[in-house]
């Protein structure tokens, strides 16, 4: 028999800054007839990502708004139930942005991978194999242009992004160096993810330890944090230094925009690039990189963290932490699978 | 009979921010032994750039710095008068890093061009076909990768980069908008130099009248001056747009370092880029840019104007002038010629 209801989360109101749980509500609906070309998915994980906050806030999208009312939009994990496309049958399991719900009926448009080889956990997909695999691999390799010998700097180095791009980094010959918030995430990044060096941006002394990790200058520099962290490593790029703009976690909001140390004589200087990308606009990449990721993680050359919660309601409070640095891997909800 | 003696402008004493006449004296001294290789230059024009704030700085500089007593760098055109290599005869017109004086002794390698054909002014050598023109050339073609129907804004559009910036991206059929400061610049981008549009940054009505100027966006952003007037270009940049840094002559000094809003943002939802250059590191470009360039000048598609200070003597005075955007055209100092 298959699910006749659903189980979803709302955008409620639209947030200024970071998303909270008020800003969401839970709701039921009835599942929608599957149309032709259409699939049932069934979702065991749902994502929980930092670019969460860009498809909700009003101000500076990069993507178009989730309207108020709309299911929350998110990557998902689970197996096809019943298939209306020829492409796909019960049993297959698939990843796509289906939305933070308990199923989805969708075209195979909104489907970004179909999984070949059943080997790995299904919730790598969402996390070192999914959005933030890809986005490290993506942006590392098409934007950073890294040389082996480069130095590679990432912040946010202890999160789902940031701990891949340094793994990347490393499988590539560079000399991976880390930026995280204290001396548990700075440990992670060194013991479990073999960082060459990591620094801890609240320690008062971070912006001698950062020269002191880099000693020959910073090459690329891959940014999840924009804001005090990202000015000091701008010091110490080096000639022709390539940065990548992935996020801009540390800034809380962009109403009022907020100032910092102008970045134009750095880039001038150094004759060095600064540009800014979204794994999204690479659907093209994202089988190869999915086959390339996969490939490290059997091999053991990329090691990954999860923070799991458990269940469709821990959903909307679940962005938060993410600003705060409070979850301890990437974060999903794993939800009941009946 | 070859001259025997030299005068030469010295840097006197380093400034911090913008070089005055006082950081200069003038000194006379004997011309050395033309060695094997080298030859004897007279120079007719000497040229005066914004480049060289950062040449005799202490802070955040490109290239090495002109040590105190030293001859200021500088590009200068003139005359071979006596030739210790067989490239170069008495009698052919050279352009190069020759120093602010009236006789160089160089090796050739200080020699950026000889002039092939002299149907056009020498000292266009130092402007339109010189410095400027290649950085326009280099700096729109190479890094800002214009598109027909691009628009293509440049800040100090009446300058000799800005005007030639504008001028060519008209040439490869981009819509040109100029930013000034005051009306008879204004009208100069206009009338003078063909812009499809110009705007006054001094005008209370900036912000708006960019947006009105640029009715879709801003594709290419070919920046000379930092500051309040890239921060309004900032806000109307398109997908996938590309922001060339060429100068910083808006801010007077980088010590301390100003602060504006954080671009960050900007480049990420706009996947855009912001990459530094400096025409120096593209010496192997140079001679093919001069040409395309002579071939614009001589078939009307672009125009220049010229700011002539007369004597040496003008040398120490004219950097100054340069970042108040009182001189009238590229600033050149025409030496008397015996």
């Amino acid at each position: 028999m298959l699910p006749t209801r659903n189980r979803q989360i709302l955008l409620h109101s639209r947030p200024n800054g970071i998303p909270q749980a008020e800003n969401f509500r839970l709701a039921e609906s009835t599942l929608p007839p599957i149309g032709d070309g259409q699939v049932l998915v069934r979702h065991h994980f749902l994502s929980v990502d930092p670019a969460m906050r860009g498809w909700v806030n009003a101000v500076t999208n990069y993507s178009d708004l989730v309207p108020i009312g709309g299911v929350m939009r998110a990557f998902a994990a689970g197996d096809v139930i019943e298939s209306h496309h020829p492409d796909y049958k019960v049993g297959d399991y698939v990843v796509g942005m289906l939305g933070w719900q308990e199923y989805s009926v969708v075209s195979t448009r909104a489907i970004r991978y179909k999984i070949a080889q059943l080997d790995l956990p299904l919730s790598l997909y969402l996390g070192a194999l999914g959005l933030n695999g890809i986005t490290a691999y993506i942006g590392l390799t098409k934007f950073g242009e890294p040389k082996p010998g480069d130095t590679v700097v990432v912040s946010s180095a202890a999160g789902s992004v940031g701990s891949a791009v340094g793994q990347i980094a490393k499988a590539l010959g560079c000399r991976a160096v880390g930026i995280a918030g204290g001396p548990q995430k700075v440990r992670w990044c060194l013991d479990e993810f073999g960082f060459d060096a990591a620094v801890d941006y609240k320690s008062p002394t971070f912006v001698a330890d950062l020269q002191q990790a880099c000693p020959q200058g910073v090459d690329v520099y891959f940014d999840n944090t924009s804001g005090a962290i990202s000015d000091a490593v701008l010091n110490s790029i080096t000639f022709g230094a390539r940065i990548v703009i992935c996020g801009t976690a540390s800034v809380a909001s962009w109403d009022p925009w907020p100032a910092g140390p102008r970045p134009e004589r750095h880039l001038l200087v150094k004759r060095a690039k600064m540009q800014g990308f979204i794994n999204l606009d690479h659907d093209d990449l994202y089988a190869e990189s999915v086959e390339q990721l996969s490939a490290w993680v059997r091999n053991g050359q990329l090691h990954y963290r999860e923070d799991i919660l458990e269940g469709l309601e821990q959903a909307p409070g679940s962005i938060a932490d993410l600003y705060t640095g409070a979850n301890a891997g990437k974060r999903l909800i794993r939800l009941k699978v009946v």
